[in-house]
């Protein structure tokens, strides 16, 4: 149960979702699984579906609730895990990565979700849909579980770059803000830039020069710039926004899904310990299921490409069909929000608006918030 | 209960430790208590106390088990958690961070403890003990529980510097080593170089030279270099020590504290939620306290500054008495294996050897590794 905010009741024509079959650790089987349940859970999805022929159709015909609701796609490549992007970049033509993307780019499919390859994803985005004007480097966003009331806190970037420099830092707060808008329905998302704590540290001089701009374009962007945060703040509640560069990030969320991953065994292993604890296991196997229902990562499966023409939802390579699933209905809220209409438009509009500074923001009169 | 080393039993001398006071969140009251503590668990151990007299005489009177075994000496400045580190530098002697630190100095206590502010601490500890010959940058050490049989990792560097050179992360790899054999009696302990996971973002010129500075150094340095780790290693058993830059490694440490501490949070609001769990929670209560043990960051109590001539334990500006205690412990041991003096002869001894390379190492006679 995430809190992102349900569009179901906004609409009712149909959402086309284009996923890859392929690159995921467990197999197209999972994959198809995972659609079917979310295809269940909500009438207005359809799918283009990307990989083997035969192979998607023997699993689609055991699905009834795909009926008519999914259209295979042929694509008998396969992008590994072991596949460096350079090579994709080359060869990649053929694959259902590819062909997944080339259907945001045809406008067939509104967004599209893969659980392939993080970095060779990332490269054939690229060069397929194409960055949007005014951002020099995309970056890959995530929901993080925390203390604030809508539960998560939005992270960017988290590895599609190790670089960022303080004009795309600024980048990250825009787009990050919007993403907050439209993925969890904060009006005015509070920004933070992630920084160590000690202020004789606070010395990176792209940090400081970030800092500068972020604040400078927080009437425009529409976000409360907090200043800097720390690590701790990440799961916490004084930004819903954190901004860093893909290193940091990407070690960030990697140090607290490895700590939580390392608190669950040892939880298990604490009421497998003798009789007692064992039937308290059992009768707090409700209140378990719960906590691990609001902070187990399929839940909040999928980092979100930012910045590119069109929305990619990366889903986690070793997903499962409840991941899967999850990744979908991210992609569903972010197709059916408009967001990527609507981010493409604040950027170009908050650059433009830089350059005109310190004119007055003229698109106040906007009905929506992009 | 750490895995730390007992060396309790390699001798019955008295250790002096060298105990800051003042500058902790919750005053000398909790110090003192800590201190008692320990002075009741172990009875090799002494004190020398730094702060205003007639507060400290009053509270350590009211303590019977430090009769004899504390001595006080009065100093009546102290460093506020808000001091910048440059100010303390100008202005910091007469307080009682200064008088902990002359201590080590002179030779009168083996290791310094202070809950004070990290970046004054750093700016003190370099300018009164000085950097070991061969140390460009002192890193600050932490343990981190983890996978491994010895329950905890060692990183380096957690927030003394934001910048590290690839020579600065050959230091910490020494460094570190040294301090897993010393600390968590490791004879071999494995090194891994954090970095991000895709092939493709290997790209920071730093990270790949120090990968070769390291991988040279193994067999001099008398450690296992297992190479590129990730975030999901520093409590993973991939490897004992994680190298990193202060910057990455400070926002490691907060998000990894941050995520454990928002779970524990969330773990007592689903025990609380009904009455059959709350029965339960209960039952488990013995479970639960031995988990909360094994991660509480109060047990695993004090950053090490590495690379001065003397040790100085930073426990945590909050840490109550059972924090204090356990940096007074971490300071006992580390004193009591003579660490010091093992990792200034390793590094003086890697230096040279890197230099007269590659000639075969000439101190694997010694008796103890350090």
């Amino acid at each position: 149960m995430t809190s992102l905010k349900d569009h179901t009741r906004t609409g009712s024509d149909k959402v086309v979702i284009s996923v890859d079959a392929m690159g995921g650790d467990s197999g197209p089987a999972t994959v198809v699984a995972g659609i079917s349940h979310s295809a269940e859970k909500n009438p207005r999805l359809h799918f283009l579906l990307h990989g083997p022929k035969d192979t998607l159709e023997a699993l689609v015909a055991k699905r009834r609730v795909l009926d008519g609701r999914c259209e295979i796609r042929a694509a008998d490549g396969v992008v590994s895990m072991e596949d460096k992007p350079s090579q994709v970049m080359r060869n990649g033509k053929g694959t259902s990565m590819w062909s997944t993307l080339e259907a945001v780019r045809d406008k067939e499919a509104e967004v599209a979700v893969s659980c392939g390859n993080t970095g060779a994803l990332m490269a054939l985005s690229m060069i397929r849909l194409r960055k949007l004007p005014g951002v020099d480097r995309p970056a890959i966003a995530i929901l993080w579980p925390s203390r604030n009331p809508q539960g998560f806190n939005v992270m960017l970037d988290v590895g599609a770059d190790i670089r960022a420099d303080a004009r795309d830092l600024l980048q990250y707060a825009l787009m990050g803000a919007s993403y907050a808008r439209n993925g969890l329905d904060l009006q005015k998302p509070r920004i933070g830039l992630l920084n160590v704590g000690t202020e004789e540290h606070k010395g990176r001089a792209e940090l400081k020069e970030a800092y500068e701009l972020i604040g400078d374009h927080a009437e425009i962007g529409r976000f409360e710039f907090v200043g800097f945060v720390e690590g701790g703040d990440i799961p916490g509640n004084r930004c819903d926004v954190i901004v860093t560069d893909g290193f940091t990030g990407n070690v960030a969320l990697k140090t607290g899904e490895g700590t939580a991953s390392l608190i669950g065994e040892l939880l298990r292993e604490a009421f497998a310990y003798s009789p007692l604890s064992r039937l308290a296991s059992l009768l707090a196997l409700t209140s378990l299921r719960r906590l691990r229902k609001r902070i187990d990562p399929r839940r909040v499966n999928g980092g979100v490409f930012l910045g590119l023409n069109g929305t990619v939802v990366k889903s986690h390579g070793g997903a499962d069909a409840t991941g899967v699933s999850a990744a979908v209905k991210l992609a569903f809220e972010l197709a059916d929000s408009g967001f990527g209409d609507r981010l493409a438009a604040r950027v170009a509009s908050t650059a433009k608006q830089a350059q005109d500074a310190p004119q007055k923001d003229d698109d106040q009169k906007d009905s929506k918030a992009s």
